[in-house]
């Protein structure tokens, strides 16, 4: 009998956690699959590379990456730890609470690292399409090596998609963005905030993009800062240059006119409008389809697909818990797939499971609510494997006092510390204060309070 | 027997003129295959569509159009005329020798509308993959439906691929990109010139967009244009704030370097560095490998793919002719397709006559001999389908001439005109310099000299 095949589509987070949950199992003596990874860019950890470009990237492809440059973490590390690798473990000492992307992207490889799964790994490789045989019970997956421009396809018996859903950005009109003289972009291809430095810039959205990509352009230098809300402003106490303003209507050459009629002179507009799930590679009968949610639709667990239950989709929930969540998932995922868990053999049992899982988000009145809904889900999947469990109402608590922290100072949140669910540690306070750190890079931030100018 | 099907991958001018050519027998009394034109765009005209989006469209797809704001034919609209359809009989009078974009928008629009062939395209429709069955010697064309976002396959004896090759940028990467301060940009993503104005811009390349993007920064008001080579300057008389340097080695936050060792302070990059053929959507067995030349690669006249001759590519050539060398090859693959025009039975006479257009084309020694390669290569195909013939040489000459003009003065050699091929009458001398015609509109460049401010 030839072993089971499992494709993982995508190495960032999602997929690394698949890949190291498999391993993990390996180490401890199971058979395991043989599990090939396909990533579409030269490197792992998904949306923590950073790439200066934008749009369709070397090979024609669009661009994963919608990080930008000076991205600290908008919310604490105390979240999102994994509990198998705590920060100590892997910086040999506790760090201050709001990493930027360069100390993140480390802590994420420096697991996966050790795990040695970077073989399974085949990068600058494009899924092209991915179909299901109802006889032969197996995935066809059509691939695209990009550097040697050669397609080819592989039979699998399981499908994870771990492509993400802050890649494809959604990107609506407003009247007059066709004569509009300066630059119009999408968040997904923001980077570097100096670009934009004694401008006024328009932002439109009121996500935790419009919240930080505004914040970066005021830090580095932006002239004004106006974001605009379609139901309500964001509510924070920002500083004297930024302003909130009900919707764009329309604008005119320069001028940007609101619902309530007012009028900006602007020079760029960025969207902050969030983004799709978007799967083009994947056909009607194994497309997932879902709002951006906490309970997503169709999702059994909120990973095996109810179409489907042989594919599975990890992280496609929005997201409170990360790093964390999507261990819970790529565990629970591993199980099933090995047969530790069993699912339920009617399809009303896997949509059924969905239903509620949609009215328990549903019952819930605030932001409150759902961290405790999310993590609720984390607790539940960590009960069913070996993944070690956590403290997840700690980690709630890191996330209550978290939003307490912004609306006191959203120039200052990044300033406070928390405490490590998983190692019971406090972080230090960072050296700096964040609005005066421009320099974002692994090595300064990791210099304790003491070395730092 | 159920009528041939016929797939035309895009509805751009090669597409348009796929449509045009099939209407343009069934008008005289021919039994056509069906048609169906696939389009991912809301409208046809292909890079003649103007958007102000960059990266991914309203559906996560990668925006077509590498058009921008303000753009001029960069070469005389007598060498790209209609046989079928002259600029006379679509504005009513002649007009002058290098319209802006949305004339020849409306030009390209008017002659499809004529004849009626819109009902034939499937707008919004995103073609993810086709394949190629042996066996029933049939292709299965896959297709996204974006606003039902329904994915859906359909067979055909026939795929004509009309998806062009100026969508795909080429982005070379240079040291320092990573960390350059300002906005980094392929021509792909070049929209409004207004937005560098007053900024110092370095355009690396040498090609059409680089001459033209940065005469449109130096137009509306760039403060200084730096373009740098690889092998040779442009050499054309630029104004006093333009200059050409080597390569760019690296950038250093906001300072260029390059090879010769001089350096500049620049705001902004846009990288002129041309295109890709790019096709996602196809398998190796039905993918074009070429070129940007004259004789491309793997296509039997130019045009019938050597390696499955049931498919057509249309207009992959690099190109001096453009709009009326489409309608040659489409009205040639229409004849094909219909049986008035019989390919080589054997797979080597393809070959050879790929080989003798490749060494047809690297006998010439300079674009003069360019241009008349192209002509004749013109002229071949129209002899041997009923396409109306037209004076290619007169066609030549006013390319000839065009290279001339803009020898003598870069920014003026759109002043100029020339006498039509198919009409016969001399263009009228435009209204107002082109440096001095902010405006771009269809009715700015309709009104004649008299009625002009």
């Amino acid at each position: 009998m030839t072993a089971k095949r499992v494709a993982v589509i995508g190495a960032g987070p999602s997929g690394l956690a698949q890949l190291r949950a498999f391993q993990s199992a390996a180490a401890k003596g199971a058979d395991i699959p043989e599990i090939v990874c396909f990533e579409k860019q030269a490197n792992w950890g998904g949306l923590w590379n950073y790439t200066w470009r934008t749009g369709l990237d070397q090979y024609g492809e669009p661009v994963h990456g919608s990080m930008y440059r000076y991205l600290w973490s908008n919310g604490p590390k105390e979240g999102l730890e994994f509990a198998d690798y705590s920060f100590e473990e892997h910086f040999g000492k506790q760090i201050a609470s709001y990493p930027p992307r360069a100390v993140l992207f480390d802590y994420i490889e420096g697991r996966v690292k050790k795990a040695g799964v970077r073989k399974w790994i085949r990068f600058e490789t494009a899924v092209r399409m991915v179909t299901w045989d109802k006889e032969t019970k197996k995935f066809t997956v059509t691939v695209q090596d990009l550097p040697k421009d050669h397609c080819y396809s592989e039979e699998f018996d399981h499908v994870i998609v771990a492509s993400g859903h802050f890649s494809t950005p959604n990107v609506p009109e407003f009247p007059g963005f066709d004569r509009f003289n300066g630059r119009i972009l999408h968040a997904h291809d923001f980077r570097d905030a100096r670009e934009f430095a004694g401008k006024d810039i328009l932002i439109v959205g009121t996500s935790y993009s419009a919240e930080d990509i505004g914040s970066q352009c005021w830090k580095y230098g932006a002239k004004s800062i106006t974001n605009c809300y379609r139901t309500a402003p964001m509510g924070f106490k920002w500083p004297d240059n930024w302003e909130e303003r009900p919707l764009l209507e329309k604008v005119e050459i320069n001028t940007a006119t609101f619902k309530d009629g007012s009028t900006k002179k602007i020079d760029a507009i960025i969207l902050c409008t969030g983004y799709k799930h978007h799967f083009p590679f994947l056909p009607d009968d194994l497309r997932l389809k879902t709002a951006n949610r906490l309970a997503t639709a169709d999702l059994y667990k909120g990973v095996a697909y109810v179409h489907n239950p042989a594919m599975f989709y990890l992280g496609m929930q929005d997201q409170w818990f990360t790093f964390n969540m999507f261990d819970a998932q790529a565990w629970w995922t591993r199980d099933v797939i090995l047969g530790r868990i069993k699912l339920p053999d009617s399809k009303q049992a896997l949509l059924d499971d969905v239903q509620e899982r949609v009215a328990g988000e549903d019952a819930g009145k605030d932001s409150h609510d759902a961290i405790e809904y999310q993590g609720e889900y984390v607790k539940e999947l960590i009960a069913e494997t070996d993944y070690p469990s956590f403290d997840v109402d700690g980690a709630n608590e890191a996330f209550f006092e978290w939003k307490e922290h912004k609306k006191k100072g959203i120039m200052e949140f990044r300033n406070h510390s928390y405490k490590s669910v998983i190692t019971g540690t406090m972080a230090p306070a960072h050296h700096t204060p964040w609005k005066d750190a421009l320099d974002d890079s692994l090595e300064s931030y990791l210099r304790t309070a003491e070395a730092a100018e």
